[in-house]
């Protein structure tokens, strides 16, 4: 399926760089450059092969735009599926916009965010949830992102749902079967095998399910929360995490990123410390008002860091064993580290003292300086083993998209009433409406379903030029 | 001249894309590449043809980094001269950042800022004007700038110079074999032949040097001031110019650039307004600090916008007289346009009236009301006719940088006193040392004659990946 229309789109990010990229895709695609380029060999480009590269310069009538060199994809070997040409231009803003606008103006339009993507998914190069990782992988920041997008778009867990959504319509066709002969109380579909494959299907969905916490939280950042009193040492602690990380970033010229305060990277999982500074704000925390800031942020958080300032007189700490106590009895579930600072300051006596005042069987307790980067180590440690790691060491499938997690807690919902259906003998024609609804939520996965809207609603987010 | 080193450098501008562009060149570049890339047909990339386009992934070891698209350009056709291999991976900063790391650790070094581009000097493939135009076309922001650039790029006036120093080559020779025969007062070189050339290269240089005048505000932007007392509509102005341009920016979603405030393409030029916001805080410009102030930023602009509030009583348009007089006084020779804003709030009568008040014979005036935005085409076209865009048009040589200014300014000097020379009968051997200084000057410009600090004057201008 060739779509009639060539869009066009700066690929590259915006702004100015050594060199930019000027993607086309469409029938005409070819066609459209042939008029604008002037390859030096003086070669026409509608007969050159797919997969080479031409030096040229742009022109329109006497105006030269940019020497140029312009890549041919030929349908269907290409990103789209489609004829695409790469132009790889000087990269000016100025110049970018330019051929932007003289291929226009030669009858391409400007794509929509994420119709090259679109059009690999309409022309079969990618199923649909391979097509969402790609904007995974583009917007990953940090190895364990990368890794679950990477291997999202490799396959992954699209390929292990098409396997067994295919037995699945077997079956389906098996029961149906069984209803064209409803009179004659036959079973084509062996209920024992279907059993079998219905828990196989649960286990795989149950898993898929079950791995989306840890999934969400590495797609979007493991959420800490820093509590404790205003000079705590809060953000001499998040210099000395930060700073090591920041070295290895800026080892490379010209990749700098913005710096996103308070998001960390630490072995390779991201780490995102949440509105930290309404709890700076709050000087005493004990107060009701205090309190209830202080439980908004640890609502948000997967793991909450209680930060001391270790050089406090013992009447303090008194007060800081309540304030532990009311967030272990509130949250009795949620990792708390105890993080006294400034030991820099104490004796090992003192250090002791503070310890072992502080302690408890049910949280962990990190001493450290925040200034002298001591203990640091240990506190990196400590939040990567609060990870479940496990299964991306693995190599096991990971679910990162909200959308696929609701569609497969739908599909699991219906996988258990086709399974209480066998259990109580229900009839084929009520059971195989169950399985095709089942099957309707494995498709809308993998995009054998689909509809305008949803594809609208996916492709939105990506950015133009992908 | 193959260097040892191969180098790596992400070739696109830094930040999140739909794709990047890693490139590498030096010796090595296709056996590293080859090192980590798997190609999905399993063919040897050391095998392939220049020119050509690979889709693989990018692994070491277990471990897959990126599906990217490697294009091969082997030595000597490619930018630099070099072996050149470019990847073509997913835009993500992580995924930049890691594919760069796996490459320096596979032999490739960092890549200096415009280190492509000095090889690609070094290995022939420009001359070091040339070089300097492709840092020129990166930062080109409109269509003069823009076509000075790719006009320079593409031989411009270094061919010409070259032409010019070859047959200065020649004469030189000629004169010092003369000094072989100093005895037999011979003379080789025919004197009205060379004087005849000299008078050629002399008008050569002027040219080029008359022209970098334009070129110079071409390139950075022609510089006006607008001076006028506060509220008198000078941002209503500047919105009211710049909106319309905004709007042919914003047609191509994702180009959009950085707003630099205060800064406009018309027509093609680019104008830039030079710090107004000093000017609007001088309340009261007859003082003596006021005018010094505004003469301040009159001294550094090529054209002055007297900005008057129409409306205003005729005793102000008095004080008004008196500073526009002693504005002209002390500029004699630089354009002023007088304008008079706010004419949605006069009748026809007062437009007649305040007009006659403040026209004179040696400055233009325009009425306009940069509210409803009637009248801004008018001085639009004033501001262009102000910019000698005849060579533009002609498509003559403009020269934009001062390092090329100045060693024309040296040449011209040489040149003088080799003229000089042949008027006074000065001896060969004096002669000679000129016209050999006058060839030095002509082969820095196109880097015949270069050394390391000139270079790395240069290239440390460039961005990196270029």
């Amino acid at each position: 399926m060739i779509n009639q229309e060539t869009i066009v789109a700066l690929a590259t990010p915006s702004g100015a760089g050594a060199i930019a990229i000027i993607r086309m895709s469409g029938r005409d695609a070819i066609t459209i450059a042939s008029e604008v380029f002037q390859s030096v060999s003086g070669k026409d480009i509608t007969t050159q092969k797919s997969h080479t590269i031409h030096l040229g310069t742009l022109v329109d009538g006497t105006k030269i735009y940019d020497q140029v060199l312009l890549s041919i994809f030929k349908n269907p070997n290409s990103y789209t599926g489609e004829n695409v040409i790469e132009i790889s231009c000087h990269g000016s803003t100025f110049i970018q916009q330019q051929i932007i606008q003289l291929l226009l103006r030669k009858g391409c339009r400007m794509a929509q965010a994420g119709e090259f993507t679109l059009r690999a998914f309409l022309n079969g190069k990618l199923d649909l949830s391979q097509a969402e990782a790609v904007a995974d992988l583009i917007s990953s920041d940090n190895e364990a992102s990368h890794q679950i997008a990477m291997q999202q778009m490799r396959g992954g867990f699209s390929n292990e749902l098409s396997k067994l959504r295919e037995e699945l319509l077997n079956f389906a066709s098996l029961i149906e079967l069984e209803l064209d002969f409803a009179e004659e109380d036959v079973a084509f579909a062996d209920r024992t095998q279907f059993n079998d494959l219905l828990n196989r299907i649960d286990f795989v969905l149950k898993r898929l399910i079950d791995s989306f916490a840890v999934g969400n939280v590495i797609k979007n950042g493991i959420p800490v929360a820093i509590v404790g009193e205003p000079n705590v040492g809060k953000s001499t602690l998040l210099n000395a995490l930060l700073n090591e990380e920041r070295a290895i970033v800026s080892e490379i010229a010209g990749t700098t990123r913005d710096t996103i305060e308070d998001e960390l990277v630490i072995g390779g999982i991201g780490f995102r410390f949440i509105d930290t500074a309404g709890i700076r704000e709050t000087k005493d925390v004990i107060e009701s008002i205090g309190i209830k800031k202080t439980f908004e942020k640890i609502e948000q958080a997967q793991v909450v860091l209680f930060l001391v300032d270790g050089s406090v007189s013992l009447s303090a700490v008194e007060v800081l064993k309540v304030e532990i106590e009311k967030i272990k009895n509130q949250y009795p579930l949620k990792p708390l580290v105890i993080v006294i600072n400034k030991i820099d300051q104490l004796n090992s006596d003192e250090i002791t003292t503070i310890t072992s005042q502080l302690i408890t069987h049910n949280s962990k307790l990190i001493a450290l300086s925040a200034k002298n980067k001591t203990g640091i180590d240990t506190l990196k440690n400590q939040l990567l083993s609060f990870v479940n790691t496990g299964a991306l060491r693995n190599n096991e499938t990971i679910i990162t998209n909200t959308r696929h997690y609701d569609s497969l807690l739908k599909a699991l919902e219906e996988i258990s009433k086709v399974k209480y259906g066998i259990e109580t003998n229900l009839p084929s024609d009520l059971m195989a409406i169950d399985i095709r609804q089942a099957l309707y939520y494995f498709g809308e996965i993998t995009g054998e379903v689909t509809n305008d809207e949803l594809l609208g609603n996916i492709f939105a987010n990506f950015c133009i030029g992908k």
